[in-house]
C-alpha cells in the first residue's frame, strides 16, 4: 500500500513558495502505516497534470493531489481530472448552496467564477470543505483512489483530518498501527542514542524508533504495528515508561506539545510569575513565552538590556562587575536575575548574556559564548554554553535552553 | 530549455523535514531564464533513483539532484548514478587530499567511510565543495546534463552559486535575462495592483511582473528578456524609477534586503538610538531588530510590559489612563513611548499594545485590535490596526508594521 503526493501550482516551480503541505500529509499518512513513495510538484498545465496523475496511478494505490482548485483561470485541475476519468462535469447543487451561505454570512456577492467551482467530475464523491469554497473530491478507479484537495494549508488539513484519512482507513484496511512521540530537551541526538542503546537494540521487530532532531530539542518517535490495537497501546505505554527511566529530566512532553507551553503549565501550577532579562537574545525568550495563548497568566514582562548602561540602570548590575568580569559572565547574569526579580516584580527570572555573532568575539570569549541563569531570590542556577557562529541559530538554541532551565528549576523547586 | 529537480531522501517522504532546497534552486534557475518543469522527492532506494533520473532525463535538458551523498550506508546516489551511466567508480585523489586537510584542521580522524566518499563515477567532472566533504558531480549525456549535490542546504547553495550556475550558463547559452525585486511594506497586494494598474498593462511583452505577498510585506519582481544585457538593465532601472513614483513611501528596499536591516541602516545614518516598549508583541519587535548583526550600534534595549503594573512602574503610564481608556488605546501607547524614551535613554521609541488573540477580545475591542506609536519626544505618530484572530500572524504582522512606522518616522524627520 503506497501513496504518491502531487502538488499542482507554478508558484512552487518558480520558487515563490515552499511546499509545506506535502511534509504534513506525509507525516499523517505514515502515522496510518501508508508509505509515501514520491512527492511531485507539477505545473498548472493540462498535459503536466494528466501525465503526472497517470504516472502516479501506475505506481501507487493512493494519489493525493493538492492545488489547482481555486476560482481563477489558472486552476484547471478539475477539468483535467474529468477528462482523465472520461466523465462530464456536473453541477453540484449542495456546494452552490454552501458557497451562497458562506458569502451571505460575510455580506459579499458571488461571481460567475464561483458557479464554475460547483461543476464536479461526475465520478467524484464530494468532500465538504467547511474552511473554504472549493470542495475536495474522492475518485476511484480499478481499486485505486485519486483525491483532489485545495492547496490552502488550513483547508487541506481540515479535509485530510475530517474526510480523507477516515475514508482511506476504511478503503485500504491495514494492520493496526500506533505511535508515541516523546519530546526531549538538553542533550543532542548522539548522546541520547548512547543513553538508550540497549533499549533500542532490544526493541521487538514490530516497534521502530526514529530520531527527529532540532535546535536543542530532540523528538523520539516510537511506531508499532500488530494485530491488536489495545495491545499496541499497552506495549507502547510500557516503552514510554522505560524511556522515562532511561532519560531522567530530559523528557519534557509528548506529541505536539511545545516547550514554552509545558513551562507555562508548570508556572500556572506553581503559582509563580516570570520575567526575563535578556541581552544577546534581544527579546526572543520573552517572544517564545508570549507566543503561547494565555501567557498573561504567568508572564509579567521583560527587560532587554543590550547596552551596559541599561544593565546598570534597569537591572541594577554593578558597574564593577561589568568592568571586572565583562557583560558575558556568570557574575553578570547572576546580578541580572536579581535585578529582574526586583524590577519586574516576579517570582522567577531568567537572564542571558552572550555573543550571538557573527562578530564580537575575543580569544577568551569566542562568538557563541553564552551565560544563562535562572533564580527566584533564594536559589540560582547558572550555566555556560559554547555555541557556533550562526546568529539566528544561537538565538533559537539559547531560547530553548532558557526554557529548559526554567523547567528544571521548577522541577527541583 | 527545461529543468527537473530531484530530491533524494526518505526523511522528506516521511515528513520529517520540509524540502526548502528546491524552492531556492527553482528561484535561482528562474533568474537565469530556466524553467523548472517538475520537482520530485524520491526514496533512498536504487530502483527509485534509477527510475527517477531516467524519467527526468527523458523530459528535461537539465536534472539537478540533491541528497544521498553522505558517508552513511543509506546514501547510495553515487553508486546508482555510476550504474545508470554504465561507468566505474574511480578514486579521486584531490578529493581525498581535501578531506584529509579538512579533518587535520579540526584535529579529527577520518573513517573508512570517508575514503568511500572519494570514489566517483568515471564520467563525472568533480565540483569542489568547500563547505563539506562530499563533492558535487557534473555528468553529460547526449547534450543533456545531470548534476548531483549534497542535500545540506549551505553546501548545496555554495555549489550552485560557485560551480553549477556558471557552468549551466555556459553549457546552455540563452538570451540575456535581468531581474529587479522591489520590496514594499504597508499595503496589501490588491491595493498595490490598483495603484500600478496602468504601469502593469503598459509593460512591453518582454517584461513580466510578479507579486510575492507576505504578512504586511509585498515583493514585486520585474523580469526582462532580450538580446542586449546592458539594454535590459537600462529598461529595468527606468521601470523601477517609475514604480518609485507610483508607490511613494511604500518601497523600502530591493533584492534580498530585510526591513529590519534597512531600518537599522537608517538609524545608523541618523545617529539615533532606539528602544521598544511592547505589550502584545511580547519582545518580538526587539527580536526582529536584534536579529540583524551589528544591531548593538543603534538598539539599546526594551521593556516588555505585559501586565498593567509594569506599564505603570517601568514605563510611567498613568494609572488613570489605563482605567479610562484601557491598555489597548492611543493614550496608553503614547504614554508608553514617553516612558520608553526616558527609561531606556533612547532617541526614538516604538510602543505597541493590542489583543493578539485568540482570546481576550470584547465587543468594542475585538481580538486583533492593535495600537502602535513611534516618537522621539518632539513628534509622535500613532496608528490603529484591526487584525485577525491568529496570534502568531498578528504578532508577525505587527512586527513588520512597527518597523515600517519607524522607517516612515525617520523619512519624515
Amino acid at each position: 500500500m503506497q501513496a504518491i503526493l502531487l502538488t499542482i501550482g507554478d508558484e512552487i516551480l518558480i520558487g515563490q513558495i515552499v511546499d509545506t503541505n506535502s511534509a504534513w500529509m506525509a507525516t499523517q499518512l505514515n502515522l496510518q502505516g501508508i508509505k509515501v513513495r514520491e512527492i511531485v510538484s507539477l505545473s498548472d498545465e493540462h498535459e503536466a497534470i494528466t501525465e503526472g496523475v497517470k504516472s502516479a496511478l501506475d505506481r501507487a494505490d493512493l494519489v493525493l493531489i493538492t492545488g489547482g482548485l481555486g476560482p481563477t483561470k489558472d486552476d484547471i485541475t478539475k477539468k483535467t481530472l474529468a477528462e482523465f476519468f472520461e466523465v462530464d462535469l456536473v453541477f453540484h447543487e449542495p456546494t452552490w448552496e454552501r458557497i451562497l451561505g458562506f458569502f451571505k454570512k460575510f455580506g459579499r456577492s458571488t461571481t460567475p467564477a464561483h458557479k464554475e467551482q460547483c461543476f464536479m467530475p461526475a465520478n467524484a464523491e464530494i468532500l465538504t470543505n467547511k474552511m473554504g469554497t472549493a470542495p475536495g473530491m474522492w475518485m476511484e478507479k480499478n481499486g485505486k483512489v485519486v483525491v483532489s484537495m485545495p492547496g490552502v494549508p488550513y483547508e487541506m488539513k481540515y479535509l485530510m483530518t475530517n474526510e480523507v484519512l477516515p475514508k482511506v482507513k476504511a478503503f485500504f484496511p491495514s494492520k493496526p498501527i500506533a505511535h508515541r512521540t516523546i519530546l526531549t530537551v538538553g542533550e543532542g541526538e548522539s548522546r541520547i542514542a548512547a543513553m538508550i542503546e540497549d533499549f533500542e537494540s532490544q526493541l521487538p521487530e514490530n516497534i521502530k524508533l526514529a530520531y527527529l532532531p532540532g535546535l536543542g530539542i530532540v523528538r523520539l518517535r516510537l511506531s508499532a504495528t500488530g494485530d491488536n490495537a489495545d495491545e499496541l497501546d499497552r506495549i507502547l505505554d510500557a516503552k514510554v515508561a522505560e524511556l522515562n527511566q532511561l532519560l531522567p529530566h530530559l523528557i519534557f512532553g509528548y506529541g505536539n506539545e511545545q516547550l514554552a507551553e509545558v513551562v507555562g503549565r508548570m508556572l500556572v501550577e506553581s503559582g509563580k510569575t516570570i520575567g526575563t532579562a535578556e541581552s544577546c537574545t534581544g527579546g526572543y525568550i520573552a517572544h517564545k513565552i508570549t507566543a503561547i495563548p494565555g501567557a498573561s497568566r504567568y508572564f509579567q514582562g521583560s527587560i532587554v538590556a543590550y547596552s551596559n548602561e541599561l544593565k546598570i540602570k534597569q537591572l541594577g548590575v554593578n558597574e564593577k562587575t561589568l568592568e571586572k568580569y565583562g557583560a558575558v559572565s556568570e557574575n553578570t547574569v547572576t546580578e541580572m536575575v536579581a535585578g529582574a526579580l526586583k524590577s519586574l516584580d516576579v517570582g522567577l527570572a531568567v537572564a542571558v548574556s552572550g555573543i550571538a555573532g557573527p562578530g564580537g568575539g575575543t580569544p577568551e570569549k569566542p562568538v557563541g559564548t553564552t551565560w544563562l541563569a535562572v533564580g527566584d531570590g533564594k536559589r540560582i542556577k547558572t550555566r555556560r554554553f559554547l555555541l557556533g557562529k550562526d546568529r539566528l541559530k544561537n538565538i533559537e538554541y539559547t531560547g530553548n535552553q532558557a526554557l529548559n532551565m526554567i523547567r528544571k528549576f521548577l522541577l527541583e523547586g
